[in-house]
């Protein structure tokens, strides 16, 4: 369904000015940019201020034969110029409502500037944290990325994308992106139809259902055929079995990529490719430096592309208003940006363990140690040079009242000197109590940062263990993008708070987190491996044919089968490592708060529903503690039998909500037929008969169940 | 095409007869085995002599009412008296010669004793070495599996298998058992059709071509369906589109755990979808157990299973004779087939480094320590109590002249305690040249034998670094059932000989190979990573878009794209880790020998070649030391352009010769179009055109190329 507008357009474009449509090029020089769109290119990436971006919109506007205006994109990833909590961040904090506002937060500062389209959200499912990326998206579970990419795109975008302070958004990347071979970036995705249909796709659709504008093809093959020439998936999918109307960007080079993918001979032949799959913008500029000829495309396939990019841009209204107004340009956060910069971060956060120590009583003398007491590097992976900085952990808490603070790092990131170490344990003593201050700087996550080790790096666990000696007590703050080990010393720190990267207003955050002047009542969105060598760890796996009880051990006696028999060894020939304690450290859905809850049986409005049926699930939940608190509801369903094997437990649900101090509250969930079934090769939604268990919960190891019948 | 004898009891069979000859059962006491097949049981575990094997056919022949002889099957794996080294050693000798006539050995031995079937050659590529049953297999690649797989097969079965010696072979596990999630045993295996059709399905349809008998069905679920139920690789694939004649036998219990897998409901449920999926025998009892009736399933599906077992009883003999002579019984090794095993231990060596130490001079005082100086653990994973035992490195040295020989563990395999390192290192500026015999326990390989940490147990790593610190020229041994992390030590050893668990003779071997009466000339069959976070890693990896050429680094700097433009930033968007150098530790096809050989160029008999042509390739080579040595030529395939992206490497043949000092030798391959093709989602070959480069060497690192051209 093309406006009059657009197929007018189409009429009269030469095939040069339409390929001009098709591709987004990098000048980060204002001139080379101005004469590539004087020269007919239809995007550009940000030219960095608000009068830039009107001055090549009227090169576009004004100095070309159709005057179409154009998009100028930018990684507007978790922020523009107010930076938020990472995307894995935000995830944790299981508030979509709050993903959705930050979103447009970061639309509003973007689009004041003249950005009026974004690569993000990040929706591919990341279980492997050696891969740095699964710092830019939503964890391990694909409910929680549906529902997250959803928030997102509906943030960026708002109900009416021609409104004021609304970006176009980019769900990527399609297809899988999130599981690469060893964890190494842009490596080799292997994946069956199975897990790609009822994994990688799901919040996908989820993001087209919402709306998205754009989505971008992925750097990693599918079965073989690299994603920028997928077909199948990018055209057979993602178009026809969807309908998206919204157009699919190249990742940067990724049609260039093709020739080292050895799947292309020339330049010329890789762009004909990927067009002809189902790409409509080209990131690189390959074919404007390969002077590769449009019409050698299918022209009903050109016009399609072109369609599908200036239906972007009419729905942004650039042909009724390509610009900014260049004196409402927002260049710094607001106060209010900050303030929900802070409440983000601190929601954000995870308490992974606690004995009592968080909150810390006040007053108090506090000693600030490791990396991240003096560290300003709480932006997280995915930010400019243009964005808001963040303080430091030591001047946030310098700040507030009723506190001695004495700040002394002991260790660097990466240094092999603990010489430190024992100065500082020293100082402990004159503390009431210290805060261990570590993590994982941020250039080691994102893009291109795949780690093969999952610890701090450094010398920081010699730091926390040292600490932990001298009997003080203590909390661990970690900041850091992804899962880490952290068997090395978490068993000695009981009281353990997971903040990630929280943007701009970490610090702030932070402290209120400590003073329980926030509650870190955030959940964990990816299991935390116990060792590297357990991963890939997940709760939604398969329970396999041999579930293992027991860990194994390291034992030199090997079982005799034929003397013994297999009975008396059943437990050994079960799924697990010898060397390793079975499931994760801290599972997905893990964390607790400051406040405490009983919750009541869950119960159905119907014990049995058809096919196409729903049910409101409720349970009652109770703040039994004397502070106000936030809980996480979360509802699992547990498929009894299938004709595939289905994973042992998949979230469909959840709600955060904060409860006052003895209020009971009903949680109520509606739970369609829909969400207990799974998806064939050919994408069709299969409901099957039979029992569901749904497990109702503030984590995964403390829920309570109610069967479910489908007939 | 069932024979007049297979017809003719089909149609005198009763349903429950029927049923009988679909179930193999473990009854380790013979009375219950005797009275299983008094009542029909048409396969049993071999009950561990010819006498007793000779009494349970005897019920079979005699007691039942059609007198059908049973199949005895046992887990022969790498020799039944006779211990050959484990499969992986054997892979790494690149010899299918050799391991075809250690599966002769084993034939003889095992079929003396009254066992007609064996549940071997395992044929899963392997690219997991957490995963401990890597040991039981060929390794990573799908040629070198293909190859031995074949070989082993012909070695058990002979030319004919009625002949007397042989057993059935059991091609396993179909399909895709060697990359459980995580290298957790029995875990789920997603992949990708392009991958099934390319990696793991090759190795069987070797089998099946070179007759395998039998096939056994997975643990693991293909796109979410249990292998024990999945019909369209049970029946559509290895039945009906290879035309596989033989029988499917169930893993243990593997019709049982299909209720953990949660794809049945009852066993009767589970035992149904079993059979009329294409499983042929299942293994357990659970029919019996469950007291299922044959009837429910499809007549003509239960026709095609007893046919199927039928026709490879009639192919073993059985029904002409099913009796073994019991005085001709082997229940020890003989002078032959010790002399066989002890070649084969020291052919399956590999020299990972060696800086001239060895082979060690003699006369030589020599210190031996560490935990495998004395241990006798050399016969390796899946070796029974009737295995022959094998002695120690120690007991093996003695026997040696003109050598001076001190004995001292140091360490244990698992303990923490390292004080007796010191003292073995002041042992060490005593003698001439130290020996350290380090390792893995088979107990840490082999089924349900996961590790999530693959460094060498206890502190086995401290005693090499003790005894590299005291200057004495040494030399490390390794044994062990997977490929090791030995980043730990490696660098300070510059002589390290891998000789896996080497079976019954491996002592006499080990010291074959240090005084160069051998020659460790193997190669490696899998690759060695640098550390258990780089897991996968193999030669055979797709190229990616954005293949990395120098290693990643920590820093605290971010890269920002928007001032500094990715040019500059190029290497830093490429596949690696931040934390490690690229590649493995030692590849695949990595190893040397004491001999050193040189190539001439290699030639190939035509430049081009069409769709269904063949060229021979040929290389010279010279043996340019002083001693007679083996080589084993190496040729890789490299596609350079595809519709898939293509491995960067691809072995396809390979030879390993023994040349005198001095000689020069024309090695001869033929290489077929097929074989630069691979196979698409349907089975079908698919050979692009295009130029395709042969890689010739003694090892990836030391190849020489030479381009062919596919019309």
């Amino acid at each position: 369904m093309r406006s009059a507008r657009v197929a007018e357009l189409l009429r009269q474009m030469t095939p040069a000015e339409k390929l001009g449509q098709l591709q987004i090029v990098f000048r980060p020089q204002l001139e080379d940019a101005a004469a590539l769109v004087r020269g007919g290119l239809g995007s550009v990436f940000w030219p960095q201020s608000a009068a830039a971006s009107n001055a090549l919109q009227r090169e576009a506007v004004e100095n070309t034969r159709l005057g179409i205006p154009i998009l100028i994109g930018l990684d507007v990833i978790h922020g523009q110029r107010t930076i938020a909590p990472v995307p894995l961040g935000q995830a944790a904090s299981f508030d979509p409502g709050m993903v959705e506002e930050l979103a447009r937060t970061a639309a509003r500062e973007a689009r004041s500037g003249g950005v009026n389209w974004t690569f993000s959200p990040m929706v591919d499912v990341s279980r492997d944290p050696r891969w740095g990326r699964v710092v830019e998206g939503f964890g391990e579970d694909v409910h929680l990325n549906a529902v997250m990419g959803a928030a997102m795109v509906r943030g960026y975008q708002g109900p009416d994308l021609a409104a004021p302070g609304t970006i176009a958004a980019t769900a990527k990347h399609y297809v899988a992106y999130g599981q690469p071979e060893g964890g190494r970036d842009y490596n080799t995705v292997d994946v069956s139809s199975h897990r790609l249909r009822n994994v990688f796709l799901e919040p996908f659709r989820a993001a087209v259902d919402a709306g998205v504008a754009a989505v971008m093809a992925s750097f990693n093959t599918v079965s073989g055929v690299p994603m920028h020439i997928n077909r199948d998936l990018l055209t057979g999918v993602l178009k026809d079995e969807w309908g998206f109307g919204g157009l699919v960007v190249g990742d940067a080079d990724g049609v260039a990529n093709l020739l080292p993918h050895r799947v292309a001979e020339t330049l010329d032949e890789a762009v004909r490719m990927a067009y002809a799959a189902g790409l409509d913008i080209e990131m690189g500029g390959s074919p404007t430096t390969s002077g590769w000829d449009a019409a050698s495309l299918d022209p009903a396939r050109l016009d399609d592309a072109v369609a599908r990019v200036l239906g972007v841009k009419e729905a942004l209204g650039l042909f009724a208003q390509p610009y900014v107004d260049e004196a409402a340009e927002l260049v710094e956060p607001t106060a209010e940006s900050r303030a929900q910069a802070r409440l983000a971060a601190g929601r954000s956060a995870v308490l992974l363990r606690n004995d009592g120590t968080l909150p810390v009583a006040r007053p108090a003398r506090i000693l600030l140690t490791g990396p991240y007491a003096t560290s300003t590097d709480h932006l997280g992976a995915w930010t400019q040079a243009f964005s808001a900085r963040s303080t430091s952990i030591a001047d946030a808490l310098r700040e507030r009242p009723d506190v001695e603070v004495v700040v002394s790092e002991g260790v660097s990131f990466f240094g092999d000197r603990s010489d430190d170490v024992d100065a500082v344990a020293t100082a402990a003593l004159e503390s009431d109590v210290v805060v261990v201050c570590v993590g994982e700087p941020s250039s080691l996550s994102g893009e291109a940062a795949s780690r093969s080790d999952l610890r701090l790096p450094g010398r920081q666990a010699d730091l926390i263990r040292a600490i932990a000696g001298t009997g003080i007590p203590f909390v661990v703050v970690l900041c850091n993008g992804r899962p880490l080990v952290v068997a090395d010393w978490i068993d000695q720190s009981p009281s353990v708070l997971e903040v990630w990267h929280g943007g701009t207003e970490a610090p702030a955050a932070i402290v209120d987190l400590l003073f329980g002047d926030q509650e870190p009542a955030g959940r964990l969105p990816m299991s935390f491996p116990r060792a590297v060598g357990q991963v890939p760890v997940h709760y939604a796996h398969e329970n396999t044919g041999r579930p293992a009880t027991v860990r194994g051990a390291m034992t030199l006696e090997s079982v005799d089968v034929v003397l013994e028999g297999p009975a008396n060894v059943a437990e050994k020939y079960t799924s697990k490592y010898l060397d390793l304690d079975l499931g994760p450290q801290f599972s997905f859905g893990h964390g607790s708060g400051y406040a405490s809850f009983s919750y009541g049986s869950p119960r159905v409005s119907a014990a049995e529903i058809g096919p196409d049926g729903a049910v409101a699930l409720e349970v009652d939940v109770t703040n039994t503690s004397a502070r106000s608190g936030d809980e996480v509801v979360q509802v699992y369903v547990e498929d009894l039998v299938a004709s595939i094997a289905p994973p042992v437990r998949r979230l469909v649900a959840f709600e955060r909500r904060t409860l006052d101090a003895g209020e009971t509250a009903t949680f109520t969930f509606s739970i369609g037929a829909e969400q207990l079934g799974f998806r064939l090769a050919d994408g069709s939604l299969l409901v099957e008969p039979g029992v569901f268990v749904l497990h109702v919960g503030g984590a995964l190891d403390r829920t309570q169940p109610v069967a479910l019948r489908v007939r």
